[in-house]
C-alpha cells in the first residue's frame, strides 16, 4: 500500500511530494477499507503544494481532494454498504492513495459507471454548474464566454451550457486546442489575443455576452473584461498564467463591467444540504449516462506520483491528469 | 472675448488645445449673456483632450465640463434671471471661455459664495457622495479605504464621509501629500506600498473594512483588494496611473471581494430627477456655507489654457486647477 505525501510546500510542487509505504490500522467499528479507483489532480492540488490555494492542510499531508474507490472489506458495525461497492470519496480526505479507511457513513454509493469520470465529478463539474447559474440569469440563445476552454472545468463548462441552451464562446492559448475544445460541443473557439473583443463580436453578430469566466488572469481577463457587454459579470476561478488579473478602468467605468469571484470550497461551506444534493443529483445522473464527461490526458500510479504532479502543473495539456494505483 | 479650443486629440493635452477669440452672436429669446466666473479642469476634461474618456465630442470642440458664471446681459423674453446673478453652468456646455450665451432656463441660480468653490460642485462631489451610498451600505462607525485621497474627489470624500460618520482610510503616493489631506479631516493616512494590507489591519485593530475606492489603477488596485475584509467591494473610478487594475485572483476567488466601476455621466443618464435634485441640494446647502470645500492648487485666465492643462495633468499637486477669466 502507498500514499502520497508531502512534508512541507514549496514552488517546485514535483519536489515535495513523494510516494511512501502506507501502514493501515485495522477497521474500527462502522469503518470500511476502500481501494481507491481513480483521483484527479486538480489545479487547486497543485496551488495546495506550492502554497498559494486558499485553504492549506496541517503537515505532514496526503495530496488529493476527490476520488472513487470500491470497497474491499467492512469492519464490524457496517450494514449499508457491500463489498464491490463503487464509493465516491469524501471530499479533502487524501485521496491519492492505493487504500483507505473511511467510516462507512461519510462514502456515498455511485451507480456502476465509469469511475474515472465518477471520480472527477466533486471539483470541476459543480464548479462549471455553479459558474452558468450564480452570477448572471442566463436564458436560453444567450452567450457565454470562457477562457481555459480546453480545461477541466472548461470541458464540463461547454457541455452543461449546451444542454442548457446556452451558446458557448471559447478562448484557447494556442492554436493546437482548439479541435479538442470543438470536438466538446464549443459554439465558437478563438485564440486569446489582443483583438478578442472584435472576434467576439464578429461571432456572436453584435449580440449581448453577459458573463465571462476567466481562470487565467494577466492580461486573458482584460481580453474577456473587454468582450462583454455593457453591464456584464467577469468572474475569475483560477490563475493559470499565475498572473494578477490585469483590466483597464474603461471596462469598470465607461462599460459598468464587474468582476468577482468564484470559490466551490466557500459555496461549500455557505450552501444549504438541499442545494448541494440538487447540483450533484443532476451531475450523478449526467456523468453515470455519458452524457456528461471530460478527456482524461494520462493516468499513474501513486509510485509515480512525482511525475504525474508534474504533468499537472504543465500547461499544455489535452485532459486531466489522474491517479489510478494499480 | 476668448475660448479654449480644440481641433484635434493626442497624447500630450496642452499640445492640442489653444486660446482662440471668441465671436458671440447677439443675444437670441431665451438667452442670457454669463461672464464665466470659475471653472476647474478636471482628470475627465485631460482624458478627454488625450481621447480616452468614455464620452468624446465631436471635432472640433471648446474645453471644460462645469463652471459658475455672473449674468452679464439679458436676452429678450427673459424674466426669471437679473444681471449679477451668480449661476451654474449647464453640464458639458464648453466652460472653458470667457463668455457664453445660454439658454436662461438651462442655468441654476445659486446662492451668493465663493464661485471657485460652486465651480467645482457638478463633477467631484456627487462623485465622493455616490461612491459612499450606492456600492455598500455603510453604517456611522464603518471604515472606507480609498486611494488618491489628495484628489479632489479624495477631498470631498473625507469629508462627506465624516459628516456621515464613516471612518476614512487615506492612501497617498507620497509622504510630501500626507499632510493636506490629515488636514481635511482624514482619520488615518498612509503611503501607498506592497504591505499596506498589513498597515490598515494595524490602523484598524482589524475591523471590517467593506468599501474601498480605486482611483489609481496599476498594481495599486491589489492593494486596495488585499485590504479589504472578506465580501467587500472595490470600486474603480480612475486610472491616474495610467496603467490598467491589477488584482490578484486571491482576493476574488478565496475574499469573495468584487470589483466595479463608477461613472457619474452614466448615473446622470439612468438617475431620475428626484434622485439628483436630492443629492445636488444636500451639496450646494453644504458648498455654498462652507462646510464642504476643497484645496485650489492654482488659477489661470483661459488666455494661459496650455500652463493650466500642463499642471493639471501633472501628478504631484496639492489642489485643483481652475480656469479663472480675467
Amino acid at each position: 500500500m502507498l500514499k502520497a505525501e508531502y512534508q512541507r510546500r514549496g514552488p517546485v510542487p514535483q519536489e515535495v511530494i513523494e510516494a511512501v509505504e502506507l501502514q493501515l490500522p485495522a477497521l474500527a467499528p462502522g469503518q470500511v477499507r476502500v481501494k481507491v479507483l481513480a483521483a484527479p489532480i486538480n489545479p487547486s492540488d497543485v496551488l495546495t503544494l506550492t502554497g498559494e490555494y486558499g485553504m492549506l492542510p496541517p503537515l505532514p499531508a496526503i495530496g488529493g481532494n476527490e476520488g472513487v474507490g470500491r470497497v474491499e472489506e467492512l469492519g464490524p458495525e457496517v450494514s449499508q454498504l457491500k463489498i464491490g461497492q463503487t464509493v465516491l470519496l469524501p471530499i479533502g480526505c487524501g485521496t491519492w492513495v492505493t487504500h483507505l479507511n473511511v467510516e462507512a457513513k461519510k462514502l456515498i454509493a455511485l451507480p456502476d459507471a465509469d469511475p474515472q469520470q465518477l471520480a472527477m465529478m466533486t471539483v470541476n463539474p459543480p464548479t462549471a454548474s455553479l459558474l452558468l447559474s450564480e452570477f448572471v440569469d442566463l436564458q436560453p440563445g444567450d452567450w457565454v464566454i470562457q477562457n481555459a476552454a480546453n480545461s477541466g472545468v472548461g470541458s464540463y463548462l461547454i457541455q452543461l451550457a449546451k444542454l442548457r441552451g446556452f451558446k458557448t464562446l471559447n478562448v484557447v492559448r494556442r492554436e493546437s486546442a482548439v479541435a479538442a475544445v470543438k470536438a466538446e460541443g464549443a459554439d465558437v473557439v478563438l485564440v486569446d489575443g489582443p483583438d478578442l473583443p472584435k472576434r467576439v463580436r464578429e461571432a456572436t453578430g453584435g449580440a449581448a455576452v453577459r458573463l465571462g469566466i476567466d481562470a487565467v488572469g494577466g492580461v486573458a481577463t482584460d481580453h474577456l473584461a473587454g468582450s462583454l457587454s455593457e453591464g456584464g459579470v467577469l468572474v475569475n476561478y483560477g490563475m493559470m498564467s499565475r498572473e494578477p488579473c490585469q483590466v483597464s478602468p474603461a471596462s469598470f467605468v465607461f462599460r459598468d463591467v464587474s468582476l468577482r469571484g468564484f470559490w466551490l470550497a466557500k459555496w461549500f461551506r455557505v450552501s444549504t444540504p438541499a442545494q448541494q444534493v440538487k447540483v450533484f443529483a443532476e451531475l450523478t445522473q449526467l456523468i453515470a449516462s455519458g452524457k456528461l464527461k471530460t478527456r482524461v490526458a494520462a493516468t499513474y500510479d501513486v509510485s509515480q506520483i512525482k511525475e504525474a504532479v508534474a504533468a499537472a502543473a504543465r500547461g499544455e495539456r489535452d485532459g486531466k491528469i489522474l491517479i489510478v494505483p494499480k
